[in-house]
C-alpha cells in the first residue's frame, strides 16, 4: 500500500482480496473493485465470515462506510 | 456492477433484486428503484426478513442511508 | 412512488398513509404532510404502534430524520 | 402544523405546548419558544415526564436537536 | 431566555448557574462562560451530580457539545 | 479560562495538566500541548485513569475528539 | 510529536511504531505510514491486542477514523 495518504493506500488494493471488519463484529472478505471517499466499497465474491468461519457467500456487496472498522490485504 | 465507483455499482442494480442489510439486524429483499449520495434507497415489493425468514411483505420502502450496512444483488 | 430519486418518491407519497419504522423499535403511521432532504417529516392524524398494536394517538408530530429507519405507504 | 416544510410546521406551534420525545426515552413537555435548523430546541415551563408521570419541572430548557426522536403539539 | 432563537436563550444564561443533563447520564451543574454553535460549552464552579447527589467539583470544564442532551438555568 | 469562547478557554489550558472524560468511561490526565476545532487533543506524559486509579502512562496520546465528554484543568 | 496543531503531531510519528485504541475495545499495534484529516490511519506490520495479549497479526491495515479513540507512539 502507498504510505502517502490513506486512500492511495486502498487504491493499491483494488482488484485484490481484502478483508473488512464492520463495527457489527461480521468480516467480509472480497476483491476490492471501487471505494470512495467515505470508504464506501465495492466488493465481488464476497465471503461472509463470524467467527473465523464463512458463514455464506453473497456475491457482489456494496457496504456502507460508516460501518468498516479496518480494511486489510489479505 | 461497475468496478469503477461504489455508485456506478449500485446503479448496475437498479431494477433489480437486492437485499440490504440493516444496522438494527433485519434484512429487507426488493427491486431496487433508486438511491442518492447518502445511499437512501428505494425498493419496490419489498420483502422483510429476520434470520433468513420471510416475516412480511411491505411494498414500497424508503430506507434511510444511515441505517444501511450492506446491498449486494440476488 | 417515483422511482428517478429517493425524494421524488416520499413526494408522491404526500397526503398518503405512510408507516414509520423507527431506530428506537417504534412505529408511527399517519398521513405524511411533509418532509425535507435530511428526512425530517411531519405527519397529522399519528398513531404510535409497538409490536404491531395501537398504544396511542398523538395528532400531528415532527419527527426529526435521523431516528427513522424506513417509510412505507400503506 | 404547515404542511409545506417540516420546519414551517414547527414554527405553526411556537408558543404552543408541545411534547418532546428524547432518544433517552424521557418525555419534555412545555411551551415551544424557539428552534433552529438543527432542530435545537427552547421550551419554557418545561416538565420531565418518564413513563407518562411528572417526574419534575425545570422551567427553560435548551434541548440538543440531536437528542430529540418527536415533536408533538399537545 | 430569549425566545427568538434557540443561541439567543444560551446567550441570556452566560455567567448563570446551569444545568447540563449529559447522554452518559451525570449532570453538570456550574456557571456557563461560554458556548459556540456547536453547542461546546464552558462551565466555571463545575459540580458532577449522579441522581441528585453531588459526586465531586471538578472547577472548570470545557463540555464538547455532542454529549450534551439539554441546558437549564438554575 | 478565558470566557468568551470555548476554544478559547481551551488555549488557556495549553501546557497545563488536564483531564480528560472519555465516552467509555476512561480519563486521561496528561499535559495540554494542541487541539484543533474537532476538539482532536495532544497530550503528553498521559496516565490512564479507571475509577480514579492510575491504570498506565501512555506517553504522548493524540485523542479523537468525538470520543471525549469534557476537558477539566487539574 | 509537534504540539502546534494535532496533525503536525501525528506527522511526527510517521514511521513509527504507534498503538490505536478502538471503540469496539481492541487495540491495533503498527507502523503509521499515513493519515488524513478524518484520521483515517494505514498501518504497516500490524498486530491486533486484546487485553494485551497479540491475537493476531494482520499485515496492513486501513483503519477508518471514525473507529479511533486514541494513538500513542510506543
Amino acid at each position: 500500500m502507498n504510505p502517502e495518504r490513506p486512500l492511495d493506500a486502498l487504491n493499491d488494493a483494488r482488484n485484490k482480496r481484502v478483508l473488512l471488519e464492520l463495527k457489527n463484529g461480521k468480516q467480509l472478505i472480497g476483491t476490492l473493485k471501487s471505494f470512495d471517499i467515505h470508504i464506501n466499497v465495492v466488493l465481488y465474491d464476497t465471503e461472509e465470515h463470524v467467527d473465523g468461519e464463512l458463514k455464506r457467500k453473497i456475491g457482489t456487496a456494496f457496504v456502507r462506510g460508516d460501518t468498516i472498522i479496518l480494511i486489510t490485504p489479505q
